[in-house]
This record gives C-alpha cells, structure tokens and sequence, in this order.
C-alpha cells in the first residue's frame, strides 16, 4: 500500500516529501537525511540566488546518491507604489527601534524582471546539475519551461490549493499534484484561486482533487505522522509531503528558539497574517503579528513585503527574539518531537504498518 | 475496525452519525432511515419547541425500533442594545424588500432566560422520552443537568472544535466528543477557543485531540463517503458525523433547491459568514452574503440575528429564491449525492471494506 506510482515516479522507498521550507531551514544535512532515510529531501530554493543552489546541489550530492528535490518559486509580476512602501516602513519603524535596526539596512525594493531572470537561471541550474525531481510554488511555469525540464527527464511536481488548481496542474504537464490543504503552515500555493476560497481542509480537499485529476495526488498539510500518512492515502493521494515534522529534526536550519516554539504551541496558536510578506502563510501567534495586524491588511504585495521584513527576521533571529521572527507553523504543534529524520522516518513507517495490519 | 467502543456505546452496527442539522431539514423519515440502516439518525432540536420535540420523538418510534439522538444548543447569555437591532434592521430592509416583506412581519428578540427555560423543557423530555443519545453544540451543560442525564443511562455526546474545549468536554462527563473540523457546514461550534482559533482542519485536530483525551473522538467536517470515514479512523477518530452527505439524501427536508445548490458547486464557493445569524457558519456563498458582507461583521449576536433574518429565510424558502436562503455545507460539496439513506449508507461501507481489504 505505500509502495506505488508516486514512489516509482520518484524513485523512492517510502512516499514522504520533505516539505522544501524556504529560508535556510533545508540545510543539506537535513535533504540528504531525508532521502537517505527513503524519502525525499527538497531544496526550498525559493529566495536562493543560483550560485547558492548550485553549490548546495553539490554539497547534497557528496552526503546522499539518492534522489532528492528542488523548489522554485514561480515569479509572479507585482505592483507597487512609492506611497505603499513608505507607509509600510512606517508601520515597521517601531519594530525596527525594538531592535536597534537603523538606517544602513535600508532595503532593495525587490523588482519583476529580476526574479523572473533569476527563475530562468534557478532552471538552467536544475538541468545542469541533473536534478531528478522539481516542484513549483505560487503559480506553474511557462510552457516552455516546463518543456525544457520535461525534455531532460525531470519529474515535476505542481503546488495546488483547489480542485480548479489541480486541474490547471495536470493540463499543464505537472506529473503529480502537491495539494495544500489549509492546514499546512508556511506561505499559501494558491495562483487562481483568491485567499479565502484556497482554504479547504485535507479532509475534503484530498478526494475532492483525486476524482478530479488523473496524475497522483501528494497531500500536504498538518501531517506529522503514520496516522496522517494512512489517512491521506486512505483519502485517495499516493503519497504525503511533510514540513513542520522535519523542521524540528536535529538536521533542520531552523533556529532553536523557532524549534522551541513549535514544540511548545498548541494548534490554537497558529494564525494566518500577511504582515510578514505580503503573502498569507500559517504560523505561530507572536508580538510582530499582534502589532502589524493593527495596521490592517493592506502591506506591499509579495515579495516586496517580503524584502522590507527582512532585516527584521534577521536581527531577530541573531538577537535570539522570536518575538520578531517569522514562525511558520502548520495547525499540528502537538505531534511535533525533536528527534533526528532517521527516527522520524522510521515512526512513521512502523506507524502506518500497524494501523494498515490493524484494518 | 468499524465496531468499537462507540458502535457499543450507541448500540449501532456502523459507526456513522447522522449530524443533527437544525431547521427543518432532519425530518423523522431522514433520522429512522439512518438508525434502520445501522448508523444513528439525530434530531437537530437546536431551535425547536418542547412540544414539537416531543411529537418528533414519538414519530420517530413509530418508524424504528433502532436507537436515535437528540442535538441540543446549550443556551449562552447574550447583550444585544436596541441600536444594534435597529441598525441591523437597517441592513436587512432592501432584502426584506426584495421579498415583498412587510412590517407585519415584525420579529420577537429573544430573551436569554426564554431559552435556558426551553432547554431544560427539552431535557425534560428526553428523558421522559427515554431518547439514548443526546448531543450539545455551543457549549456544555450544567454539571446538574448532566448528573439527570446520565442518572437515566443517557449517552452524552459534546461538540469541540480544539483540543482545549475537549479537555474540557471530557473533565465534564461527557461520554464521547464530536471533534468539529474547519471543513464543517453550518454553525461552527466553538465556545472556549475564540473564532478564528477554532478554525482546524480534521488531519491537524483529530490526533491532537485523540492523543490528549481518553473519552472516543468523533469526527465531523467535510466527511461524505467511505474515504472520509477510513481517514478518520487513521488518524485516531472511532466514528463519524456527516451533516451534507445526508443533507442531499431524498429522506432530508432540505429545500430542492438547498440540495440542487450543494450538488453544483465547487469546494471554492463555500464561505464563513456571520451575517444569518450573529455565530459564523459555513455555506455557499449567495446574493444574501454577498450583500451583508459589505456590511462588515458586527451583527447583533446570536441568536438574534438568527431571529432577524428568520422571516427572510422564510420567505426566501417559500418563494424558491435560492438567493436569500441559507444554505450550510461543509467543504466537499464535489461529494455530494442525490440518493437515499440506505444507498448512501451501503456505498460509504462497502468503500470502506475496500479501503480496508487494499491495506
């Protein structure tokens, strides 16, 4: 039952997805431990500049021979006026003080047609490098894009949040869907589909896609454990991408007091904000959030939130205060434990063998 | 796998509960074709009348021998100030007109005292009624009112949507908790966690509550087929409530035109609104909260509002204008049948055993 299209596509023992977590929580350790382990590790290489990916690609290659992933973010265009900009640093000013952050951090206002030239260069890489496997998220690339990979034999996964989505995915040539429930943690993959409509529990979302599309249904959302694991495939997906439960491993970047912070939240913690980057995304409730939710919704759009934010989460992760960092969290901080991706993998799979011998 | 402490616990045969939907829409036909086909039927009592209750209840017997449950709201004080009423009013007058509905029409505020007074008239008569099951959403009883109950052997069900407000459903002698997901239709019931909070999808929610209450877990939200059941029972669940799957069963009183909305729509149209009735709830989205939503989210609490729009649900109903109804979902609309209890039922066991035979 855990051996099938998915696992064959990919070739992998077991069908478990790292979650590619953006922002230096996928170390190499963590990747290669992953796919060493029978899953399969993924770069989040979605703010990487290409010489970082390639030299990451390299180093994972001398730690593991077995498949493993990349992410990308899909450029999407954005608009954003001088006024918007100024307003949103001076919502950010009293944060920035609170950190002894001045003005020689002052932020690059991120543009288009460079993320879309670093995209293109992000994909050369892939090729080069022969990736086996790579993902999108926010949006599906051109069909040009997507005919070059094909064309080296790479196996491409399509991030989705909706039925209608999920669609769109398979008619574009994705291989496999990766369906984000609301429950996961991190940014939101809905690219058509408006904020509140892509919210759509696993429980519905799962069989809802999979009678909908032909190519296999990866869930991802919420799922820490043997008991998601089944339930997923008992929902109808091939196989289940995890990201919360490989953030807290020892392997992961993740800074501690982050760690700590998941391990001890409760599922009510979790919030949705755009106060971060201008882009929804799930994670635990702290002082940032409380102050920039007074200020409405309306930031920069994604990603120049994103970059005017950035110095914040750095200062505060160096100054080890999580009341400023960004705590992306799926709604299942409970079941998280600190313990290596060997351990992790192999709970899950001794779990999901005891439920399936129980039926 | 399917008989376990709560098929013995309720004395059924299938561990399937029919959600106990207020409103007209569980009529005796509906609740007896469940129970006679091995689940539970329940009565959505929430808003009915001692005597009606108790005239449902007889009814009831005449058709099945089987056990059967009763769903109460347990009463929660509320202050409504005659601005607010006013105001609401306001709101409300264009769609009032709309329907051609006059001041003849003019509706009673409901009294907090009024309700805790019919509560315990409806308590009395389960009891004297030697109804099996009773189940309580927006709260939990009195611990008085629980020690009548079970003095009598009546099996108490409490409606959770975190893991904090089971804690407390368990510490208050409930027998088992009905978990309810953010995939759910209609009324959310949450009564300690605040709105946003209770908001968790059932692949999150079900193990963190299953791990952190010894009483059965129940799971409710978005399930509709013999997937969802399968899922729930992976992920630590020992039964199901389904509402929409048994909503569009021919034996439901559901409007035709409620049933034929649900079997057309998309995972994407269904929306949290407060506007029907001051508590937010789950439909798809309609000219009535299209309209309302422009009005922000402060209506007057619940159950006033509720009482508010009453005469336009009424209305709306009567002159098949599907535009005004309320029409509660959950969020696997795409799942939906038009068939009988006993069909639906047959389908959702036997994909079951199929489920489980694959294993």
């Amino acid at each position: 039952m855990l051996k099938n299209e998915v696992t064959e596509l990919l070739n992998i023992e077991h069908p478990i997805i790292q979650a590619p977590m953006a922002g230096g929580i996928t170390t190499s350790q963590l990747i290669s431990a992953v796919s060493n382990s029978g899953g399969l590790g993924m770069v989040g290489a979605g703010y990487m500049a290409p010489e970082a990916l390639q030299e990451q690609i390299r180093e994972i290659k001398q730690l593991t021979t077995k498949n493993f992933g990349i992410n990308l973010f899909v450029p999407n265009e954005f608009h954003v006026t001088q006024d918007e900009i100024e307003s949103a640093e001076k919502d950010l000013k009293p944060i920035r003080q609170a950190l002894n952050l001045h003005e020689e951090h002052q932020v690059k206002i991120p543009e288009y047609s460079h993320h879309a030239e670093t995209f293109n260069d992000l994909i050369k890489i892939v090729i080069e490098e022969k990736v086996k496997v790579c993902s999108f998220t926010f949006g599906l690339p051109s069909k040009k894009v997507i005919g070059e990979l094909k064309a080296h034999n790479i196996m491409l996964l399509g991030t989705v949040t909706t039925v209608r989505e999920a669609i769109e995915a398979e008619k574009s040539g994705m291989d496999a869907v990766v369906v984000q429930g609301s429950e996961a943690g991190g940014h939101r993959g809905n690219f058509i589909s408006d904020d509140k409509e892509s919210l759509i529990g696993l429980m519905s979302l799962i069989p809802q896609v999979a009678d909908h599309v032909r190519i296999p249904v990866i869930a991802a959302g919420g799922i820490m454990d043997g008991r998601g694991l089944m339930a997923s495939i008992c929902l109808g997906a091939k196989a289940v991408q995890m990201g919360t439960a490989f953030l807290t491993c020892t392997e992961s970047g993740a800074h501690h007091l982050y760690k700590e912070a998941i391990m001890n939240a409760g599922e009510e913690e979790m919030v949705l904000t755009n106060a971060f980057s201008g882009k929804w995304a799930r994670g635990i409730k702290n002082r940032f959030i409380e102050e920039m939710q007074g200020k409405g919704e309306a930031f920069p759009q994604f990603p120049v939130q994103n970059a005017l934010t950035q110095p914040i989460r750095k200062a505060a992760a160096s100054q080890k205060n999580r009341d400023f960092m960004s705590l992306w969290s799926g709604q299942s901080p409970r079941l998280a434990k600190k313990q290596t991706v060997e351990e992790l993998m192999k709970c899950i799979i001794s779990e999901a063998n005891k439920i399936s011998g129980n039926m």
